[in-house]
């Protein structure tokens, strides 16, 4: 049984066999936070694992398939956070995952500094327009402008949370490469591991994954191109399998 | 009639119906050079070209196909300068390409500020390892190795070298992209396009194509994948234009 409020849909994250509570008005995942789900370094039998920025915990659940460690979200809009939490009970993994409503500035100083092994963000791309520009709807404008989270914002905060030698993985837009670089150096998270995701061969990257290690030493590797699309317009066979498990 | 010493050739550049003189003990040109004469934005009618470490010319025999423009490059090795003058004899292209012998650090100061539209560099790679590891053949070990010229006496020279909105274009490897992005911003160059060259697809990239604006805007875009060979080992279609005009 699950309590469904307004427009909320059950909907199945596939290749994990976990269902997830989504809303077309209020939240609901894109390809990105699947990709940085599979994307990121996870310690397989333990460890510490946060996802600052969780929207409805998205990422959480489908880290919770690739390790036993434990996995904390952290979201500031309660009304996300509230779907998480039902999605967590939902699937029967609240022993593993939990879920804070909170700032993500916050946590560092509220869960203490360097206590996790991997840090997650799929942070908002967007910086932030002039009112009139911004989407009316309060819970997507946050979600994908930098009103309460900056891109410095997520960055710092990572760098508290990991530990030496942990890994902090974003995806963004490609656009803001040199910016989250220069970011991370200077908040001391080496990175050593960038992906780019082209929708089709021929066209431009428009997904951009990265993932550092905190005091690492420099010695980048540009992983092999993500093709999302085929000639004929159909998932590749690689993001056939991120998603559909097959 | 040509002047060819030792154990020099007289190759083709094959897309362009140019020659080019080249030695295996010496000096040969990579794809690299050809993918960024081709990656380059450069001014068809006229205009003030430079290229910085030009080895044996490839890149302005290569530019001198693109561009109605003047072409001047420098290069330190007395060896190579003087196959790069043979060449351009060669092909008769003495009216619009020029070659210095000098050290690029000293250009700024001899052909002055912001003088040109257009500047590009194949650096040496690889930060010099220790004397014993170092290639014992001098013209491949400063082809090769920051021996006379670092990747910041690179950027720092083209910089000064080209005029505010003039374009800045590098090639190396993607290894050293953080360092690259740091020292152009640093050094009042913005990166606008960078491409990313995939020996196959399912492979890392190993050669990384980027353009920088002097002054511009924040505003990068990551090009197409360009994947070297298909699934068979042989060129791709894509490479076999930039490398055979096919």
């Amino acid at each position: 049984m699950v309590n469904l409020k307004e427009d909320e849909r059950l909907d199945y994250l596939l290749a994990e066999k976990l269902r997830i509570i989504q809303s077309p008005s209020v939240f609901a995942f894109s390809l990105d936070a699947v990709l940085l789900a599979r994307f990121v370094y996870v310690p397989i039998q333990k460890g510490n694992l946060i996802d600052l920025c969780s929207g409805n915990g998205v990422i959480p659940l489908f880290l919770s398939a690739r390790t036993k460690g434990k996995i904390t979200g952290v979201e500031i809009q309660e009304r996300l956070y509230d779907m998480a939490i039902r999605s967590i009970e939902y699937n029967g993994l609240e022993e593993r995952l939990k879920m804070i409503h909170g700032d993500i500035k916050e946590m560092p100083k509220a869960l203490g500094h360097g206590k996790f092994d991997v840090v997650t963000c799929n942070p908002p791309y967007f910086i932030t327009p002039s009112s009139d520009e911004i989407n009316p709807n309060e819970h997507l404008a946050i979600a994908r402008h930098e009103i309460l989270c900056t891109l410095e914002d997520a960055i710092k905060a990572s760098s508290q949370l990991v530990r030496q030698g942990g890994k902090v993985a974003f995806v963004h837009r490609p656009g803001r490469l040199i910016d989250i670089i220069t970011l991370m150096r200077q908040y001391r998270l080496e990175p050593k591991r960038i992906q780019f995701v082209y929708p089709k061969l021929g066209k431009e990257a428009n997904i951009l994954l990265v993932e550092a290690i905190k005091d690492g030493s420099p010695d980048l590797k540009i992983l092999p191109p993500l093709i999302v699309y085929d000639e004929a317009g159909e998932y590749t066979p690689e993001i056939r399998g991120i998603l559909y498990g097959e």
